[in-house]
């Protein structure tokens, strides 16, 4: 009621007020630290330059322009403002475009402690899908902007969005490092969360006006710091203070801040301060108490009963394909680029670079990002893949036209080079050779081992020979090309390059080369004088007299089932390892909520409809191919699902290569598809998968080895990301697969491996992405669209117990790092005469030790004006 | 494709861009000029300081305080842009908080030109609904401000977003004034809204990122100009770069708009400037062309074919009175405020003057804000009322207790006021009078005139006396208190008091007194030796012998029909003017949308579900009181409309107060309530309203003078709003109705006028408020609700043909400035004695003439600190 009112108003009522906002750590007092920052996706809903410049922001209104600028704003005016930063890959858009004084003015922040880089990757990579070597170097990527502009190297590994963490990740950072658990998330306590426009509860402090509320917001604020405290150890808790793309107006934020310092502090009762997850560190280091040790992973990671996070492990498998392919590569164009000396101009392996760490960020790889963003990766992971291709080029062609001793000359020849030689298609080796010439084929090694290999070229003709550089012919096998892979041929090649070319070729054209470590061997390939002198082509379901049949030119060997088509045994003809195996296909339906849980399975979240998944058959029509060099085993699995088993003479495992698309939706039924081997051996729950490619770690099914687990998804929940492999073991034999990209994989039975291989799903799992992972493949402008069809491989090795771990290793590698393969016309007497055709880069009589891998050798160019490439006029 | 790229990729690209901003007027060129600027109303969907401290967010993204932070900060970054503000009720909030130097940086942007205010009132008053008198006071109010901080004095009007312009404000802007009207409203063209977080096209201009677009957007540019050119004189455009609460990040604005000025003028074909409308008017009178005349209004408004905005001239009535009835009140405390001297401490009339400020503004006295909105005006009238009564009370007691010559000492008596008269609510005047002791009433005349007024209390007791400052006993009258008025005195008192009264009055005390211009009189009322010496108390149905009642002890007669109880003659037995006349309520069901519109009737807008209004009844239950000093004819015309028509004896007009309301909405249809008085009078369509309570413009039916209207909306597109009065006219006579309140009126028919007292609606009428506009009152916790009951007056007036101007202005006069009566009980004698009863504060022997009125006699006192008073311990 207004019975009552104070006249008195004294002059200071509604004045200005200056903030107290410099306190510093105070001892004996709960100390609040306010970690202000902003969590920036390098592409999500949106791709990573709409992120930047603000556009497209009806999807989202999101501006990393506007968050850089304004932070820098605020932090200039009170000296006491602190913020984090950790993507390197919007920073350096920004940094790029500011005058040199507003340059001159974040050098100072910097320096001052004010703006500090965390983490500082390129991205916040993924630590489920990607590669320890593409971690490494997208951080290096972005760690060598800061080093070279702020002379920095960030103290604080801020990976606060990635779903789990992996034991690699860990590793990377140190031997032993003080990791930080969020109570919840990395947004503020309820009620503080001061972006622009949102909805939150301004501290009020003008008596002027109506709605005064100090009091009540310093109390809010000690009792959400209290709640926090009582679940934190030491007298130190830190707020985060930010959420996704917030402090678009930064000062929105530090408005808020200012005033709760101020007053808290005033109160007394706790102490709130600016503050750093590094100062925050510190002051948790100082407090010398000892702290609980773990020691493997947080993987997987679950928000709910029925939402493991475990369908990311193996969603959009040609993007995770493409990048990983694509690491291999530009790990070998950097050695080429290294070996004759990086250019000032011209093309350089930096775009793909720049693209490979955008694509580690945990938006990217996951395979959650919405379809426009992935096409938008894709793309740049292209053009990078198209530079690269001629650093890979031009180097090779100086390389190998370098006398020995002499300087790389401009190189007057141009290689081709096949992207897409899995689906048959690569002009070069089609083509016509032209009378007298040969094929010459430059095969690069970039492991830094002696190599033997296969070469596997799609050719017109089998009437070819192949010759060594010293002029040997060597053994050379022709094999028709499946009606699968030219039909994949067709639609694919179409999609991807807009061609229709006339002639399919006819034969896979496979030899068997050596090589020298981080070295490079030439083979020639000719028209024979008579049709296929040492070739053998077979294409016969042979054998029809026995129940199994037996397939394998060299000590692998494995038995299929001659009435079902199926997989039976495998077995090493030296080692003596002999396991019973069979080997199908199956799918789980996706879960499209139920009344007990709406929660469907998506982009992220796996989550089958019921327990056991359905085979896709249980006769396979099988037909055998068998030559000198490699055996293949056809089966047809379905219209939509085709295998091909190789058996090559001289290698230790099967390569499995599948092909598994169009999923069939008619039935508007979400498919997830697995390859499910069950070996007859007692594993004891026990498995193995690798971390990040790297270190494998112990996996038991339903069991985490540091805390109680239920089981509340009995498939999902038991998912782990396979990067390099998995393996499981009895007490007499191991046996492992390894893999060609990333995958979800696991043991749900004793002896039983599964690798999900794709997933085709027609609902949203409701984190945010809003569209379903259906993802399509178009051609005639749209006109015609399929449903993405994926074909990769996988790797079976048998090994006796305790020696599979350097089987695993060295395969590892060379699926890691294929042979890059370049080609060109050419008399072969005149190429042998003014070319250099087979040599190592190391000394000559070295290889590195069989334990030791060489993992990145490449110039390390700290200028900015290579780290981001221009847009190419498309 | 991916088959060309340029590798060549230079030094600037994606580099640090200056850009150029500063260009001026260019002649031969079409200038576009952009006009930064934030519309904020100040309250509407959330209260004028949740708009300013950001509070209330879930209902709106919108903060004042964060858009003049980050404007000053955006202007002071480059000195070509500039920013035009409006609000000074804002810009006062956020000036009183600033820093000297944040305070001096504004300084230098004023005297620079690129912060400018426009318009510069508290507000941006609505221009339908506010008096004339308002009006000056709101703007005298933003304008001292100006004037004070800056040295000032806005050059532009910019009332760009009021539902529709008045004739007077045109006036008060001065003799002829350069107009500007919008091509379609004050936001920029389409794609051209920059702010934070919306979706737009960004400019960009960074070759290294994807989207690059400067030629598209410039393009776009160019076309919006080229568009709005060709409806526009000369060759300068103003775009309106703003919008609703925009600039909250004003960076986001400006980074665009200087990269469009760069960009544009490169391009050439047009020129683009920052601009201000002072600097476009300017240049629009530099071209020295002439303009088409307009010399009426913009009233009404309709922005689609069945959406008059004609509703709110009506909307919340009991707002517009309570806004109407303290300007009356703020204009006498004023002149209290100056005789006496204003004091530097202690209560003041500023508070008032800021809620009324506040109360003019489009969204407020409208009644087209929220509830919650319109509960805070009234809250902050209620408030400020509080503190102007207390300067009454001060300055009345100064006055009266003061000797000829003398000082004023520190008032020691206190007098009693009485806000709820109109529900015979007056602490003062019911309580038992103490022996030998009398009610002392003082009234204060505001107006520059003699005057003679009825003064009409609530009394318990009917054996009292009434003497004027000289003893002389003078007429009185007791009227008992009708049941309708205790109702709502019951349930009203509680509501807004919280109070629960014992006793009820039981009478109207009633009698005449005479004052001098800016001056009091006293009188006293005691309790009488014999009861009712020369009073009348009658209460009959008299007449019953003839078919028509008259009434009215003075020239005005009013005949009533015995029968139906209707009114069916007006008379003047002094002017000879005689007019049949018939009254009726009616009531126009509110439309709910239809087939062919959607649109419903609301806050904002007036559409009835079909032509004819519904009548409220035909046979009308009738009591005739009469007495010596006023004759009063109740009509109960249902159980919710009660009208009691007053004919004094001294007074040439009808009094009529109607009650109306809870308006029953169980039917489930909304009500607009209308008075209709038709008079046998030839009016031809025309017919005239005020503007603003000033001056009187001619409206014909039907018609627009220099437009040619298609009637859409037959009813509510013939409605205007009345302030002061409504009049028709034909060869003889004036039929003239006078109001106390904003309403809409019209004539509908020939010798008809309609007045829209009151509404309940059950819809929203879709211009943002959200809010069905179903007003309710609530006791006890609002566990018990009724619908808005509205209590007030208009009055009707015949005058011969050319003279009801004289009464027409002299009568506003005395409805906009009721008596103000104060309150004591004192011994006649000892009272008489020690204080001056009677006085003007003119020249004793000096009234002024009959047609020059007093408007504003205050101290004009520009001090911040008495601006905003505030915020009081509720």
């Amino acid at each position: 009621m207004i019975l009552e009112i104070v006249w008195s108003y004294g002059g200071v009522d509604g004045a200005y007020v200056k903030y107290n906002t410099g306190a510093g750590v105070v001892e004996g007092k709960l100390n609040v630290h306010l970690v202000p920052h902003s969590l920036d996706d390098v592409g999500w809903l949106k791709t990573v330059d709409q992120f930047y410049v603000c556009s497209n922001n009806s999807i989202q209104g999101a501006c990393i322009e506007n968050v850089l600028d304004s932070v820098v704003k605020a932090l200039a005016r009170d000296p006491n403002r602190k913020f984090v930063f950790a993507e390197m890959a919007f920073f350096q858009r920004w940094w790029l475009e500011q005058s040199p004084e507003t340059q001159e003015q974040v050098r100072k922040l910097v320096d001052a402690g004010q703006f500090e880089f965390i983490n500082g990757g390129w991205c916040m990579h993924d630590e489920a899908t990607a590669h320890y070597i593409d971690m490494i170097d997208q951080t290096t990527l972005g760690h060598g902007l800061i080093k070279s502009q702020f002379d920095k190297v960030p103290r604080v590994g801020w990976q606060i969005d990635p779903f789990g963490h992996s034991a690699v990740q860990a590793y990377l950072l140190g031997a032993e490092i003080f990791t930080n658990a969020f109570p919840i998330h990395y947004s503020p306590p309820e009620g503080f969360n001061f972006e622009v426009s949102n909805d939150f509860e301004p501290v009020q402090d003008n008596t002027l006006l109506y709605d005064y509320n100090v009091e009540k917001r310093v109390n809010d604020f000690i009792s959400a710091a209290v709640t926090q405290a009582n679940v934190t150890r030491t007298n130190h808790i830190m707020w985060t203070m930010g959420d996704d793309f917030v402090y678009q107006y930064a000062e929105s934020w530090f408005k808020q801040m200012d005033k709760l310092i101020h007053y808290v502090n005033k109160d007394g009762r706790v102490n709130a301060l600016y503050s750093t997850p590094s100062i925050y560190v510190d002051a948790k280091n100082a407090a010398n108490v000892s702290w609980p040790l773990k020691i493997d992973d947080y993987l997987p990671y679950a928000d709910r009963k029925d939402a493991y996070w475990t369908g990311y492990f193996t969603s959009r498998p040609a993007l995770k394909r493409y990048a990983r392919m694509l690491s291999g590569y530009y790990l070998a164009a950097r050695q080429l680029e290294f070996l004759v000396g990086r250019r000032s101009s011209g093309p350089s392996t930096s775009r793909l670079g720049d693209a490979l760490g955008l694509v580690q960020h945990h938006d990217a790889l996951t395979g959650t990002a919405k379809q426009h963003t992935t096409n938008d990766y894709e793309k740049r992971l292209a053009i990078g893949a198209f530079e690269a291709a001629a650093v890979v080029d031009n180097a090779l062609s100086c390389l190998v036209g370098k006398k020995p001793g002499g300087q790389c000359s401009s190189p007057a020849l141009t290689f081709s080079q096949c992207q897409l030689l899995n689906i048959s298609f690569c002009p070069a080796t089609e083509e016509d050779i032209p009378d007298g010439k040969s094929l010459v084929v430059v095969a690069y090694n970039s492991l830094g081992w002696n190599r033997t290999d296969i070469i596997r070229i799609p050719v017109t003709d089998s009437d070819l020979v192949v010759h060594d550089s010293s002029g040997n012919t060597i053994e050379a096998q022709f094999i028709n090309l499946d009606s699968v892979t030219i039909n994949l041929r067709n639609f694919y090649v179409k999609a991807y390059l807009g061609l229709s070319p006339q002639q399919v070729p006819k034969y896979w054209l496979i030899f068997q080369v050596s090589l020298p470590p981080l070295g490079w061997s030439t083979y020639f390939i000719s028209k024979a004088a008579t049709e296929g002198h040492e070739t053998t082509v077979l294409s016969t379901l042979s054998n029809p007299q026995n129940d199994t049949l037996e397939v394998g030119p060299g000590d692998l060997k494995m038995l299929f089932s001659s009435t079902s088509g199926q997989l039976v045994r495998i077995l090493n003809s030296k080692t003596g390892v002999d396991v019973p195996v069979q080997q199908s296909y199956l799918y789980y339906a996706s879960s499209i909520g139920d009344t007990d849980d709406s929660q469907a399975s998506g982009a992220y979240i796996f989550r089958p409809d019921r327990a056991l998944p359905t085979i896709v058959s249980r006769e396979v029509p099988l037909k055998v191919v068998r030559g000198p060099l490699v055996d293949e085993v056809h089966q047809q699995f379905s219209s939509w699902i085709y295998q091909v088993t190789r058996l090559y003479k001289d290698k230790e495992q099967a390569d499995v290569e599948f092909t598994i698309g169009p999923i069939p939706t008619d039935d508007g039924v979400g498919k997830e598809v697995i390859t499910q081997m069950t070996a007859n051996m007692a594993t004891e729950k026990t498995f193995y998968t690798d971390s990040n490619g790297r270190d494998f770690i112990k996996r038991v099914r339903d069991y985490r080895p540091d805390w109680s687990l239920t089981v509340t998804q009995p498939v999902a929940g038991n998912y782990y990301p396979i990067n390099l492999g998995i393996f499981t073991t009895d007490n007499k034999t191991e046996f492992s697969v390894l893999v060609d990209r990333a995958v979800g994989g696991a043991s749900i039975k004793d002896g039983q491996i599964e690798l999900m291989l794709h997933r085709r799903i027609l609902k949203d799992d409701s984190r945010g992405v809003e569209e379903a992972l259906d993802e399509r493949v178009c051609i005639a402008n749209n006109s015609t669209c399929k449903g993405l069809t994926i074909r990769g491989h996988y790797y079976i090795g048998i090994n006796k117990r305790g020696t599979g771990a350097r089987w695993r290793r060295t395969t590892g590698q060379q699926v890691y790092s294929p042979l890059v393969l370049a080609f060109a016309h050419e008399k072969m007497e005149d190429w042998t005469a003014s070319h250099v055709t087979i040599a190592t880069t190391m000394d000559s009589s070295y290889s590195l030790p069989q334990n030791v891998a060489l993992i990145t050798l490449q110039v390390i160019q700290i200028c900015l004006k290579y780290s981001l490439p221009p847009s190419p006029p498309l």
